[in-house]
């Protein structure tokens, strides 16, 4: 069927849902997948393209050839031009705005100077926008006649501008109903709505989302011309993409999602950069281990122990860490409220580790038989935890107050710290009682 | 201000945004929270509520007298209702309905029986929904008479039913514009519309989300009664909230999220759970390390990186993890797949695992000077990467075939068996060639 047959893969894959169109394809290597795409017509290649991650869409566009390419992007709406294009390689962007009519090109290039994480990259230019002069009966009939190209838009509301394209007021089609037809809409709009500028980022658009029950917001640029609406469910799309982003970058997963179609060097490459930090990180906290051989080598019970301080503290502060973050995101912790977080993470801590200091004492008592084994380990486990979980909920406010990702290294950052400080409690207190564990 | 001055209370917070009204109410405890709840009029009580996260909500509206709740809870959409409802004690939720008129009760009891992340659960019943038989200068009398009830309905649409309440069409509301007064609706509305039922699982509402460009769905019973619709904003809202709890399970938060203003012990306790399963899991990997005791006494250089090879095979493990949970949330991988996606891993973990392989031992044969040592660590590492990758990229796909949620299990499993075999590959290696390496 991928041999060339493109009424033979048009049905196959309109019998499918998206999802499974998606799955279908992704199964293929990437000439198939190529073949795919140019026998369809470009209106239904941009339908699928939509339903591919992101990545997965530029990493396909970049390998079409341009002209099959240009016909694909000019069927997609403005917002979704702008993130793919932004995707893209430089020069595959390049060629493919130039292919395409001028005005259209110049309106996509001033949405892709915007990241996807601000409003210019969210923002929709298919609205319904009227001259704030036109009389009822004009925009009716304008409506009905453009019934087919507006199906597809929000129609909710429509936007007047005045003669300098400038937003003067918002006109909820309902009020349509209800108006005289010779009367100019200027009479029956919102006048002076909210709007928003393009650089506005995700953050302050949840908040006026939250803040508002409106399902679009226009945005207007700095002369407040018209540039086109921001709807409510594209910052929720953003938002859970952000939020995803953040659990594969806390996981060691950076630079973007990976997904398992992509080069096997790519996927390498990337992975093995974060590995080595953290492995050059890892080798300095074992540095720790290495002063200590004497201690270590006179009671060899200890090197049981190492692992489990490392990793239990390791968990205690990935949970301080998670809930800093998730209160970050929330706006209920400010970046500089590292006291308040620090007092409510060492109560939690204090009980936390005892416990957990208790249980390895237990272990290591009922074990090796010398309770001093299992007073060294329990008391390092419980300080440690209450350094752990100091540093876990403390570290992404600090991060963020000094403009890192907190997302990427507040993970890192903990485990070397408490790997050391664990480290160094097991073999130091060993150290001061070392007649007693021999 | 806290002291029972209603109108100061409602003029600082109504200068606040509804973030930093959050923020404000985080700070209080929870006798003033209550009371400035009850101070405000029930309406915006609600709005209040409705930008705290919902556990938090929850909590509050938990220690409110059952008459103020109840209140308040009136004030709210249906959706918002069931949520909340779901989160309360038993006993206060059961109060409160009994506060309520029973009509509203009934209903929302209703909705209450589905979860958040089924469409019952995410339904509204605020809707426009009209007779089939209504004339359309009928419906135009009703929506300019109700106005003001409206204004926060989502309008775009309207829902027409038979004399049974069963769904027969939607009527797009700019159709109303072009159609003639006396006409009945149902000439102009669309039959037949797409539709769903309550129990579908919030996975498939993404996906006919993602397959249809409409804003809503109409939710029907088995008998095709109209029940109410779901929001694709609402849908959006409940994807993120799946993902940021997937970030939070996978770093020990389970159970809902924590926020810094639950009491003390409750966070300890949830916390604690599972750091037990946690160190009880690492005892047992540690358990390896004892039984090669003797090999590590004779060479300690050996326990310098045990710790190393436990960390790093975490973190590349954890890696396939993420991808594989991002993979599967995407609809990009089917749980039975598990061979392709462990013959895709094993690729990316050979070349990782060379390198890092390559790197530990030059280190060892650096500091220590003994290239056997070098070979011991570095093979090791290899080996386990290889391990690690495996397992990682393939036990979410196992866990959710067998209906566990990955994320929670994923982690702790990963670690327990990377572990082991770590100390294991380690610790056998080097007892093989000891005496290379004394």
């Amino acid at each position: 069927a991928e041999a060339g047959d493109a009424i033979g893969v048009e049905n196959f894959l309109s019998k499918l849902g998206p999802n499974d169109q998606a799955l279908a394809l992704n199964r293929l290597d990437e000439e198939h997948y190529c073949a795919v795409l140019t026998l369809l017509p470009a209106e239904e290649a941009a339908e699928i393209l939509r339903h591919l991650s992101e990545t997965q869409a530029a990493e396909l566009v970049d390998s079409l050839e341009v002209s099959d390419a240009a016909a694909i992007v000019q069927e997609m709406t403005s917002d979704e031009q702008a993130d793919l294009l932004g995707d893209l390689d430089d020069d595959q962007a390049e060629s493919i705005l130039r292919a395409l009519p001028p005005e259209d090109a110049a309106s996509v290039r001033e949405l892709a100077a915007y990241s996807d994480d601000q409003a210019g990259g969210l923002l929709v230019r298919e609205i319904l926008r009227f001259n704030q002069k036109s009389l009822v009966h004009e925009v009716i009939t304008t409506l009905s006649e453009n019934a087919e190209e507006f199906r597809d838009y929000d129609v909710q509301y429509a936007y007047l501008t005045d003669d300098d394209e400038k937003l003067v007021g918002v006109l909820p089609m309902r009020n349509l109903l209800f108006a005289k037809r010779t009367d100019p809409v200027a009479d029956i709009m919102i006048l002076d709505p909210l709007s928003i500028t393009a650089s506005m980022p995700l953050d302050e658009l949840r908040d006026f989302f939250d803040a508002h029950h409106f399902l679009g917001v226009p945005v207007v640029d700095d002369n407040h011309k018209l540039l086109g609406v921001v709807h409510r469910n594209a910052v929720d799309y953003e938002s859970t993409r952000a939020a995803e982003n953040d659990f594969l970058k806390s996981q060691g997963i950076i630079g973007g999602e990976e997904l398992r179609t992509m080069p096997l060097w790519q996927r390498a490459k990337r992975r093995l950069s974060w590995l080595s930090i953290n492995i050059l990180l890892n080798i300095g906290a074992a540095g720790v281990i290495a002063v200590y051989q004497d201690t270590l080598s006179k009671v060899i019970a200890l090197a049981v122990f190492l692992p489990i301080i490392s990793d239990m503290s390791g968990c205690s502060g990935n949970q301080a860490v998670a809930v800093s973050m998730r209160e970050l995101s929330l706006g209920l912790v400010r970046p500089t409220e590292m006291i308040r977080v620090w007092l409510k993470e060492i109560s939690v801590g204090l009980i936390n580790g005892s416990v957990l200091g208790l249980l390895v004492a237990i272990v290591a008592v009922v074990w090796d038989g010398n309770p001093y084994l299992g007073l060294v380990v329990g008391v390092a486990l419980c300080a440690n935890t209450l350094i752990a979980v100091s540093i876990g909920g403390t570290v992404p406010l600090l991060l963020k107050r000094l403009g890192f990702d907190p997302a990427v290294a507040s993970g890192p950052l903990l485990t070397t710290v408490t790997d050391m400080c664990g480290f160094f409690l097991v073999l130091g207190l060993a150290t001061a009682m070392l007649e007693r564990l021999i």
